[in-house]
């Protein structure tokens, strides 16, 4: 079984193709925010360099949010085009939790973060049990605060990775003290290949989906939805 | 400092830029072996998606073996001649340090193996202790019995990754049992931002290279070689 994934939900683009157990390519591209013009030629390199079509590919994958709400919407309409046209079903794959699998057989409790802006991350919390990928906590978005509280207890290692770690490196340091463990950069950001790797699990499982019904998982509202509902509660007090 | 590192040890290629703490891209290709036609363009194409040039780059890194002897020289030989060019030093690292590096915080003691041919494989140990990447073992080119003989009093995980794994995987099930835990896919083979990011640490550490010594390590003489010395050694017993 073949999969194509993509990840756009952050400022990195990242596609791999997954053949079975091996990783047939990978791109990631860590630098400015094009994706709408870069997604889609990387997709064509990454295809190429392996010699396969679109039709060759068996399932296509996106990672489904949380995110840049148009990384994500550009991820995930340029996977539902591609798989429409190939005929082929989807699977999408949790930001977060593909995040967390650049950590395989990590010794402690793996906690992805995203920066959300305003002190608030998208963060989840998953670890390795006897070589399996467990999920501990399902995906959130919290206060970084909030996060400090849910962890202060936790006796294990808290290995967090993400551009979370990026704004939030010191604060989490100074409140956890030595058990919390920051990723090196190799596994700091999105990569496809784990995407695909989740993707390929879940396929073999059969949780497979249309291209018709993929969405993305914002995990909370936009900023115009925000606003909207803001200026409905202040007229209702009118 | 911004490094480039290229992996050509095996049968993936792959290249990479590191700045500081970012890695800005990466590419792997893991499929047919066309290094000296693939490498070259793979780098323009990685410099080009970052908007560098060959001079921009600080250090330039090659994972200097062990592995494929042809792959080892079209590797570091692209390296060397892009720092002499541009000017600037290299740093050689091991690829079964680098292999390990696809690990972080892994929860064990980490044994990248690639196939040597002949039931010997290249290898090495490595630990995560306290957040810090340490070596247990220094690399080695011994038999795979050799190797399981090694690690049959360990107590903790053993965990594999690297193409030995693909031929090696039952022996090393069979005989270690439980404790001997698989990589998935994701981090199976070589990746150069674990390349490119051990060549940061050395060169942080001053531990750099002139274009002219940067030279293989092959772990093991050539077939040639070998054939050599065995016809003079049976020349020498007539």
């Amino acid at each position: 079984m073949k999969i194509l994934a993509v990840d756009a939900s952050t400022i990195v683009a990242t596609c791999a193709i997954l053949d079975e157990d091996k990783i047939l390519s990978e791109h990631i591209l860590n630098y400015k925010l094009t994706h709408s013009e870069k997604i889609m030629p990387m997709i064509k390199e990454v295809l190429n360099s392996c010699g396969l079509k679109p039709k060759d590919i068996d399932v296509y994958a996106a990672s489904k949010g949380p995110g840049s709400f148009t990384g994500l919407r550009i991820g995930i309409a340029t996977i539902k085009g591609l798989a429409h046209v190939a005929d082929k079903p989807v699977v999408g794959v949790s930001t977060l939790e593909a995040l967390a699998y650049n950590m395989p057989l990590a010794d402690g409790i793996v906690v992805p973060i995203m920066d959300a802006r305003r002190n608030r991350v998208y963060t989840g919390m998953y670890k390795w049990v006897d070589g399996r990928f467990e999920t501990v906590n399902e995906e959130m978005a919290i206060e970084v605060t909030e996060l400090i509280d849910m962890l202060k207890d936790v006796e294990e290692k808290i290995i967090f990775n993400g551009n979370g770690t990026l704004v939030y490196k010191d604060q989490l340091k100074e409140a956890l003290g030595g058990k919390a463990v920051f990723a090196p950069a190799s596994v700091n950001m999105a990569r496809a290949s784990s995407v695909a790797q989740i993707a390929m699990m879940k396929a073999k499982e059969g949780k497979v989906e249309s291209y018709y019904s993929l969405v993305p998982n914002y995990l909370r509202k936009s900023q115009a939805e925000r606003q909207y509902e803001e200026r409905k509660r202040k007229d209702g007090e009118k």
